[in-house]
């Protein structure tokens, strides 16, 4: 185990993808988004992602010369297209621009095709958030569930978050993907031989399973299907219709999973909302009823501010470092040379 | 049992809530909104609170002589005030400035304060897409559910809905509230001397519970709670927040239930997005993908396309007419002749 700190980290990983065919704005945008989910803690979507996205631009999954370009424009929505490349600097320049869109129209809503995986959803809202701008992200990911009352995957897990800013403290930052679970709790519970609990993961014949290796062959289930919900299904369901349909981007269903070496370009799709509170009742009306809520909430023993968690956790990385395991640590400096 | 024809049943409906108070146009409107559900077969919004909403404007719950009016107006957001009136003519103005300013701005985001039960949330979609928009409505109401990790009512049930127009055929309608179940079905329950599963309610001490009575004293869980999820709240809460940060109205835990005769006005609020197909990636692209995603739903056998059975039912009964029971029918003839 060695400690790096934030900037080494960011270093190791942006000449990895940069020597993996990265442009040099490509590789800093890619390897600070890594960073920071590895510094708050969210491993899976951390330096473990490195070596990946080095193969995806490696085997032409992903185009390392990609530079986004908005390709459509109004008063209050934009449409960038991230070339194939990875996603990171064309969730950039779509957060970017709804921010200054909704400085003027009060609201806007920036989308993103041929785009790529996003990583930490809520990350890409920091900077709306800043802006003293509520936020919402949302995306699209390779097929892993099913419609209600469907026995494949059609749709991604296509997480939602939001962030609320609040007057002179951390935003409120709310983030989750529909599936109950990550695939990952399940491949952990095939490798110790356990069963999963019900309500997780369909076979692949599409029957409702607890056996961890028949769930790995068939597909996750959306959160709240345990008894035969349907809800979790349709929050899927108006994601993924959201982010490809108004972008041209690719459904789950049409995109190779993230994990394997040989796979299509994924084109998955992205939208970012952005809302002037100031262009609405007020910010001296929105800092008022935000604090009633924290201060409700705060009221009671056991509820936590979403997102603080998270954020202590990337503030003591900030000071004490990130631990990386040596395996990783070797497998990125040989990626940094080349190798 | 006496079947009325739908213009019989809105007739009925306004003159009852005429001479409850409501002005003449909030009478047509609610009229209009509380049949078009009872058509769909959606009995708890439908003729039902006819006499709920008129015991509201005889008590002073809601003013019958409000008239909504647009108070923050920019590009591509509004704030409309409903002015403690029923939702639905300032509802009706939100969502006829949404797709106005949608034309222009490509996206719009309108939202409601000081407002009421707004019934159906995807009836108020109808417009957007019938203007090939995509459309999404929010809203909150009085608390019903904790946030997670706490014990007391804090959120409302909060529905979300979204309708996606497609080419030459009805627009896919989809619309949740973020509870578990239905309070109502709890209601039943407890009638029944039934238990009810768990992950449904929590008692009055917020502890799980199985015993429909306890449930009836406490509070409702949101979906996706049985196991312990977190994720049915986290969406509560980002719909709460939504609705009353950026318009200034009151959270769940500041309005009395719709259910009891005496309680304040509760000033809850409702927000609509509207997106403009053509503004983004297109019509042409629009099209192309949501047929596809159609197609792809429909290759299954147990799929069924949202709100295609809602609507089925709402035909039928344009034909057919309205099933209303004796006693209803006696109350709401007692109503519009002012008793």
């Amino acid at each position: 185990m060695t400690v790096l700190r934030i900037e080494q980290a960011e270093e190791l990983a942006r000449r990895a993808l940069a020597a993996a065919g990265a442009s040099e704005a490509m590789a800093r945008s890619t390897a600070r988004a890594l960073v920071a989910a590895e510094a708050e803690g969210l491993g899976s979507h951390g330096l473990s992602r490195v070596p990946q996205y080095a193969s995806f631009l490696r085997n032409g999954r992903a185009d390392g010369d990609a530079v986004p370009a908005i390709v459509a424009d109004r008063a209050a929505c934009a449409l960038v297209d991230a070339r194939d490349g990875l996603a990171f600097p064309a969730c950039e320049l779509a957060v970017a621009t709804a921010i200054a869109k909704a400085r003027d129209a009060g609201v806007a809503f920036v989308a993103v095709t041929n785009s790529h995986h996003f990583g930490v959803a809520a990350h890409h809202l920091e900077e709306v958030a800043a802006a003293g701008m509520v936020g919402l992200a949302l995306g699209n990911s390779p097929a892993a569930m099913p419609v209600p009352g469907g026995r494949r995957a059609l749709l991604g897990t296509n997480p939602i978050a939001a962030a609320f800013p609040r007057p002179g403290a951390d935003p409120l930052v709310i983030d989750l993907s529909l599936s109950e679970v990550a695939r990952g709790k399940v491949m952990l519970a095939a490798r110790e031989k356990r069963a999963i609990p019900p309500g997780w993961a369909l076979d692949a014949q599409g029957e409702p399973t607890t056996d961890a290796q028949a769930a790995l062959a068939g597909s996750m289930l959306p959160f709240g299907s345990g008894a035969g919900g349907v809800k979790g299904g349709m929050l899927a369901l108006i994601v993924e219709l959201l982010v490809t349909t108004l972008t041209g981007a690719r459904f789950g269903a049409e995109a190779d999973s993230f994990f394997v070496d040989a796979g299509n370009r994924p084109r998955i799709g992205q939208a970012f909302l952005a809302i002037d509170p100031r262009a609405l009742a007020g910010r001296g009306v929105y800092d008022e009823r935000i604090e009633a809520l924290v201060a409700a909430m705060l009221d009671e023993p056991g509820v936590r501010l979403p997102g603080a968690r998270r954020r202590a956790i990337g503030v003591r990385a900030g000071s004490a470092g990130i631990e990386i395991g040596d395996a990783l640590l070797a497998q990125l400096e040989a990626l940094a040379k080349g190798g």
